[in-house]
């Protein structure tokens, strides 16, 4: 099987979750880095790859996928059985709420405030801090009672929205009220094959 | 089999997304109003059913469950056998895709714009009608060489993208320069089953 190709920056917590997962599932991952400085994602032959102009982006094959959780999808029903997402309608369905809840309110909180105070973003990051005390309270509810997110183990659904919640401190967003939150990360860690990014 | 009961809003585009999933698939539901006007959705008895305090929810037998895009996932597994999201990965994957825009650039675009003009939402509108601009853009260069968003026929990509661009005049996006989106809003309307909602 030829590897898979991940066009990746290191410092992407979106990136940093395929590569993590392509290592819990022993895939072999061909990295390759993009220049976002220089504005590589904007232009040819990125743009024609993923006209969004956004990382990541995978190959595997002839396949061109965009989207960090489309991503995470892909790998696990192509090459993670039923295990990180069963197909009965309901185990997928309670796995889709925290995608969701990764590309919305984790984007829109802990990871907008990264943006902002890591890498220079102009947005609101009053609001992205407000935001960021709202999931993170829902999640330290939620994760009072069970070990992971969406089933009684751990799916993508963990490895969606772990890393810009762990990554949170780059944005001023401290995890010290919330320890059920940082028994998972820790829970997460503590998983088979895991491997780390910058400051996580 | 007991009807499916969607705890709802007439106005919101994705309770209508589940709304008209249920229609197209021919299911019974029963449809109970939330008052958000008088802040039902952030107290008991619904904040129990939903700790995020949102609509819709959709309850089947004993399952609960919240985000729009996840329900539409949950009723083509249950009930859609692989027409509108099949089981294997590449297909899903991109349908996932598409999810995802629903859940960001398109809430983030036509979807805010119209939060902030019909109901009053204090939001950047300048930025949203800019993410709009930027989506819509997208889209119609997609649906410029093909019918449907993810595969070559309907799935839920379509279900879940469509409604608020198509409800987008109600925050001041206009349509007029997307031919392609237009054609597309009509083929979804076209499908037999089809049911609208207010200002559609």
């Amino acid at each position: 099987m030829a590897a898979l190709k991940l066009h990746d920056l290191e410092l992407s917590g979106n990136c940093y979750k395929v590569r993590l997962f392509c290592a819990l599932l022993s895939l072999e991952l061909d990295v390759v880095p993009v220049d976002l400085m220089g504005g590589a994602h904007k232009k040819s032959p990125f743009i024609d790859l993923n006209a969004f102009g956004e990382i990541p982006v995978l190959e595997d094959g002839g396949l061109k996928l965009r989207d960090s959780q489309a991503i995470l999808v892909y790998l696990a029903r192509k090459y993670g059985g039923e295990d990180w997402l069963p197909t009965d309608a309901g185990s997928m369905a309670q796995i889709v709420t925290w995608l969701m809840v990764a590309e919305n309110e984790i984007a829109r909180g802990p990871g907008d405030a990264r943006l902002h105070d890591k890498f220079g973003f102009k947005l609101d990051v009053d609001r992205a801090r407000a935001n960021a005390a709202r999931i993170l309270g829902l999640i330290e509810s939620h994760l009072k009672t069970q070990d992971w997110l969406a089933l009684d183990r751990p799916t993508i659904a963990d490895l969606a929205c772990m890393p810009y919640i762990a990554l949170g401190h780059e944005g001023g967003v401290t995890l010290a009220p919330y320890p059920s939150i940082q028994a998972w990360i820790g829970r997460i860690k503590a998983l088979p094959g895991f491997v780390s990014m910058p400051a996580l």
